[in-house]
């Protein structure tokens, strides 16, 4: 058994990662440029340093058996030296390097025949142009690298749009690419889990509901067809395999309304759609993320009851230091677990908490989730 | 919603109050000698000093908005002092002053119409020679204050054995009184809390076997009368109330031949023979003594399926630096969920971590969890 684990950001991932190792007995530190992020109590070292520093890389992977991450916008290049010369890095810098680019991303998913949306890689706006004439006018424009939360992407609905989204993008994004706009009745995600003996676990199909861009919600299991559900397991184990991965891996799909499955975005990591399965699961998604890293079996990811998530975002009109309003309102009902991250500071829509509610049946959860989700605030001091 | 919370005692129990508090993002810090105790690496702060120790006492109220303990042999006295100046301790000093002292723990009860084996305070040896002659020349001797694991216990089966037990306490342990040596077919504990609104949530009764006076396997639900069940439910909710709790409790009672309940021990405080709450029950015990300390409502007790838990001791023959072996094979089983406290030496006998299954019928459970815990050791590096 391995004992020590070192992870590269400390963000509520990593808090929750380390949660879960702890039970265990691990010893974990921490890279994070934040002295205080949400981590920082509960590892046993915090190297602060910016995520990307190749020294911190390297002192991270002195003092740990095995690296992950629960970002990917991270250095991957320092990772793959690291691991050319004996350091275990899972999921492998070969994956992530791949995935940090979306582009590539889709385009090695469509090569390996998993389904996603049209794409095409953008050099000019004659070409935006052209792609968007080819369908209805419209397109997703996105950046290849960085961007998260809806960062880093512009719908176009119409060659106005078009034009003002390229000029932005050729200004400051680098690398861009098109993307069909997707007419879709629901957004699912399907959590998976690959150990190091090549067994992969697959997770109860989540459905998703953004809202600008930033997960609000969700429940599980999906309300969609049955075909649906084989069709987006089958899809999600072989985006596993096409990266070759090692820990928990989360495939975004859309369910078209032809109920047909298309990736969207895949995530190499444990993901805030998968915290139902703290309460929810045999085995949570931050158990299994390490299990599998540390090269012991997966855990069962079978379910109790249904499962709705609400994150808690910062209130508007709040900054700085945080406090949580309601919470033992919001605790009353039954089935309401409360997540509170420890940040540092609140601003508004920053993720600072969830809810996760367990029941037996569907709509009496999503009546106490809309209840709890209510009741509890984060403003500031 | 308070936000700091004290704990006296960073052992074990301590870390898995913890582990349960930083989810809701509480700040926790914990008085321990130990600097290198199971909590150390996952509190915000530590004070290094003896549990008894009336500055680190004083510190550690300055440093919390809420004070709790994981054990029970603390100063009471100092406790009581701070509550006095408008300190906030749960369970109260006034319960725990009760609970210390052994005798007066079992009178009180008694008092309240709370079943209790028979018991008397015991000043010279021939008040001990009377009792057992009263009780078929048998008793238990136990020292009133200290004592653990069977330590501050001695059985008596003859006047021979009174004689050397008492001429043994009356050199080294003060206060003593004798028990009837309970003729029980089944070792239970109830775990109740009560919150600061006075309500109380009760868990499945638990089915305990020591070996050695150490406990070593919980199985729940206990397999034992529904008679047996009510009575001990209702023993459970009459013993919290007497003394006034707040925060979680265990009572561990005897079921005797004739199906009659007998509370043999109170713990004011989450109990080992609870953390299969931990993966078993919607609230664990940590989450709900954390719940009922910091004022926010209690959480549901319902159980998912069957589980039984397994003490993990240190391996006969070995001491020092832990080393866990057999933890992937063990954690290949289905349900099971391995704990390792992270002591920094391991002796035999030493709690050093623990395993739960759970699964949805009870044999199949116990067959998992044989094998389990034959599978995982602790020896030393």
């Amino acid at each position: 058994l391995k004992q020590r684990i070192g992870i590269i950001g400390g963000g509520q991932l990593g808090k929750m990662m380390i949660l879960a190792a702890k039970y265990l007995g691990f010893y974990v530190t921490v890279l994070d440029p934040d002295a205080a992020c949400p981590a920082h109590s509960i590892c046993d070292e915090q190297i602060v340093a910016p995520l990307d520093d190749v020294a911190a890389n390297i002192e991270l992977s002195n003092k740990s058996d095995i690296l992950t991450y629960e970002f990917e916008d991270i250095n991957a290049d320092i990772l793959e030296k690291l691991e050319s010369e004996g350091a275990v890095v899972y999921p492998t810098p070969k994956s992530l390097k791949i995935i940090q680019n979306k582009y590539l991303q889709k385009y090695t998913l469509k090569q390996n025949g998993v389904p996603v949306p049209k794409l095409k890689k953008i050099n000019s706006y004659d070409e935006l142009a052209d792609f968007c004439g080819e369908n209805n006018n419209s397109a997703i424009l996105k950046t290849s690298f960085g961007g998260y939360d809806g960062k880093g992407n512009a719908v176009i609905k119409s060659l106005s749009d078009a034009r003002a989204a390229y000029d932005n993008f050729a200004k400051t994004s680098g690398e861009m690419f098109a993307e069909e706009l997707v007419d879709f009745k629901t957004e699912i995600s399907v959590l998976t889990c690959r150990g190091t003996d090549n067994r992969v676990a697959i997770y109860p199909i989540a459905e998703n509901r953004h809202e600008d861009n930033i997960l609000r919600e969700t429940r599980v299991p999906a309300r969609i067809s049955k075909n649906a559900i084989r069709d987006a397991m089958a899809i999600a184990g072989r985006t596993i395999e096409v990266f070759e991965g090692v820990g928990m891996f989360c495939a975004e799909m859309f369910v078209t309304n032809e109920d047909k499955i298309l990736v969207n975005e895949v995530a190499p990591r444990p993901h805030n759609s998968g915290h139902y399965t703290i309460e929810a699961c045999a085995c949570s998604q931050f158990e299994q993320h390490i299990r599998a890293i540390s090269g012991l079996p997966l855990g069962e990811t079978s379910m109790y009851g249904c499962a709705v998530m609400r994150n808690i975002l910062g209130s508007p009109g709040y900054s700085g230091k945080p406090l949580v309003v309601g919470a033992e309102l919001a605790m009353a009902l039954p089935g309401v677990h409360l997540h509170v991250y420890g940040k540092s500071s609140t601003r508004p829509k920053r993720k600072m908490g969830h809810i996760t509610v367990v029941n037996d049946d569907m709509d009496k959860t999503i009546n106490i989730a809309d209840q709890a989700a209510g009741l509890v605030k984060i403003i500031s001091e």
